[in-house]
């Protein structure tokens, strides 16, 4: 069967292209083009609606959730991927590493309906418990399971070599190397001295990429973990070879999201470099986790990851991982996997009034408070209008300037 | 008594200005000269610290606290003063209109140490009842009161004129005025038919403000309520009405805050105008009400704030008024004065590493965050560490990532 981005090379417009057209109000075509030349990955879920990702389109949230080796409770995080997908994450990030996996992700799976992405690697390891015993043969029959089990995107770190890693030996970070991913593979090639192992497969995992037209999502290995580690030479590396692995892959026929620019990035610098990384990418969707701006906000670094969220959206990212207040902490709670949601909803659609201007849900909400129409306001709302009722509780009246509104004052001067 | 500005100006370096120079980190010949020019004021209360607020020194945040007509809790006021005080608000505005205010007053001033700001004609307004009731000289009474009660700064409404009402009237903006103090002037002016009261009294004004050395506060009746509704003409006549207002106060040696950009604006244009409104206004200190870059955050108005707020003093905004989640909804409760301040505090805190660089801060949390010492990250968290030791509980380890951790995972390779 044929890939959408080969379909749309040559030049035919599926079903999937039609529908990611409508929900993001632009053409047929510009999705079909966006595709072909690799702007655009559409996400599929087998009988679910299919999500585009990319350049002209709305900025999109991704909500990681999952249980640690030591924190399980299966119908917690079970509950996590309802809660994030009521809220408004478009895709939701499956990272399970204790408990019975297999369950925890059928259930997943069946609570929701946005497409799902897993990290491999993560599964391999908590299966076999160690990297000595973790085998390539492992990794890659823990992909193929989840592309077959109907994920829609697969996370794996090819993009960095041993000589990558000594680079950040020597370069003495403060924060050294964050990601779990990445960790797993660099220790995994440092405990077999061997190259990095999705590299060496790369060929094999496009095949089974292709077999169902399941997104790749080259990961970000070297991101910063502390504002003081700035945008390094291993980075660099990482992007360019992300790259060159992305136009393999879309030879290949197969759709590809770079992530890039997540984790600590002081605020200056992220609007300029989410640009530099879009132009090396050839425009391929970027996909950022935060970036959180400052490390002080502990406890609140969703509200610093929706201010660098809301920079990256604006300057030309299109895909954000959500940070909750757990961030640096602990497992998020349920309560606190919507709080990240929808900070990071309120950064993509800042993002998105910088991008494509602002929306008609922003004009509405005004139209609604002029007249003190509560439920108007509220429909409008990012979260329906939830937290909204329940600030104002059962007051008629905003209690607010109560008597004295300025609003009610002025409005019969300045007319209705 | 000659007022801090008059002394600045013929060269004198006052106790008031050495403690700034201190706690700013900056030479008492800046603080001086920033004094003299207008570029900096000095908020003094008696028996507390003074500080400094303007160009060249830390973006502060102020707290918003006071009772409503129909929302009169006085011992929950007290507490919000003293709540938004321990969590890093610099000054504290009373903007109560309901209840026992004299009382309100005292007990706030006792709560606290930092500098306390009011309206007087909010509490004018409040204690006649009426616009028709409310004489100029009642207004002009409240404000000397408050002066003579050790108010470290007031807040008045000179910027505009009957004029300045009619085009905005003509205009059809969505949200109209929705300053509370602007449309109390506003409508006492409609009332009288007569022109703008503070413009009327300004000569007495300055008297009072100088004999006290009380900062005057040029307030901001035409911010815009909806990011849809533009920096229009009122706004910039209102800024450059203001401005010339300033420099009046300025040559009689009363210290001024220029209040603008507040409100609804949308996230793109929030940088070029704080440099537009700085260019205008000569660099005298911008004080800035969020601004809030989308109106669909209902209920998260404080995260949507702190991107604007960001934005703001990164682009040379000097001091910025929090914005709860209650915001267009309700009185905020003292949780959410908390919520509020830090989300401030962060819009804060990434500003100033635009404006002057990262911080020690930042650094420290990353060192100990590679350690892994909790209580070091905690140290040097913006709330000190309460939320952060909240979320992690009683937990040794991070169970975020459980054994599974990058960081540990990675230490040994890269060294600690």
């Amino acid at each position: 069967m044929k890939t959408l981005l080969e379909q749309a090379r040559e030049g035919l417009i599926t079903e999937a292209m039609k529908a990611v057209a409508k929900s993001e109000r632009v053409s047929e075509k510009f999705i079909r083009e966006g595709v072909a030349e690799g702007r655009i990955v559409i996400l599929q879920r087998p009988g679910f609606s299919p999500l585009g990702i990319g350049k002209g389109l709305r900025t999109k949230v991704n909500a990681n959730i999952g249980s640690s080796s030591d924190a399980v409770d299966e119908e917690k995080e079970i509950e996590k991927a309802r809660v994030a997908e009521k809220y408004g994450a478009h895709t939701i990030s499956d990272l399970s590493m204790g408990g019975n996996l297999a369950y925890l992700r059928v259930k997943i799976l069946e609570a929701t309906t946005v497409p799902v992405s897993s990290v491999p690697i993560y599964q391999a390891l908590s299966e076999c418990r160690s990297f000595e015993k973790m085998s390539l043969s492992k990794i890659l029959k823990v992909l193929r399971r989840d592309v077959y089990q109907g994920i829609s995107s697969i996370v794996i770190h090819p993009g960095f070599t041993l000589e990558t890693l000594e680079k950040v030996r020597k370069r003495k970070r403060i924060m050294g190397i964050v990601s779990k991913g990445g960790s797993y593979t660099a220790m995994w090639m440092l405990t077999h001295r061997r190259e990095n192992p999705f590299l060496e497969v790369f060929d094999e995992i496009l095949d089974i990429a292709h077999s169902r037209d399941v997104v790749l999502s080259l990961g970000n290995t070297m991101r910063s973990g502390s504002v003081y580690d700035e945008l390094d030479e291993p980075q660099m590396d990482e992007l360019h070879m992300n790259t060159e692995l992305a136009e393999k892959a879309n030879e290949r026929g197969v759709q590809v999201i770079i992530e890039g620019l997540g984790g600590h990035i002081p605020a200056g610098n992220i609007a300029p470099s989410v640009e530099k990384f879009n132009k090396i990418t050839g425009q391929r969707p970027l996909y950022v986790a935060g970036p959180l701006p400052v490390d002080v906000a502990v406890g609140y670094d969703h509200i610093a990851a929706c201010v660098g969220g809301a920079l990256a959206a604006g300057a030309g990212a299109d895909y954000l991982c959500y940070i909750t207040p757990a961030e640096h902490l602990n497992l998020p709670t349920v309560e606190q996997v919507k709080e990240g949601v929808l900070a990071c909803r309120i950064a993509a659609h800042i993002g998105d009034t910088v991008k494509y201007g602002l929306s008609e849900a922003d004009r509405n909400i005004g139209l609604h408070r002029r007249k003190q129409d509560w439920e108007g306001q509220f429909f409008h709302a990012l979260d329906g209008g939830e937290k909204g009722r329940q600030i104002r509780g059962e007051t008629v009246m905003c209690k607010m300037c109560g008597r004295y509104c300025a609003l009610k004052i002025m409005d019969q001067y300045l007319g209705g």
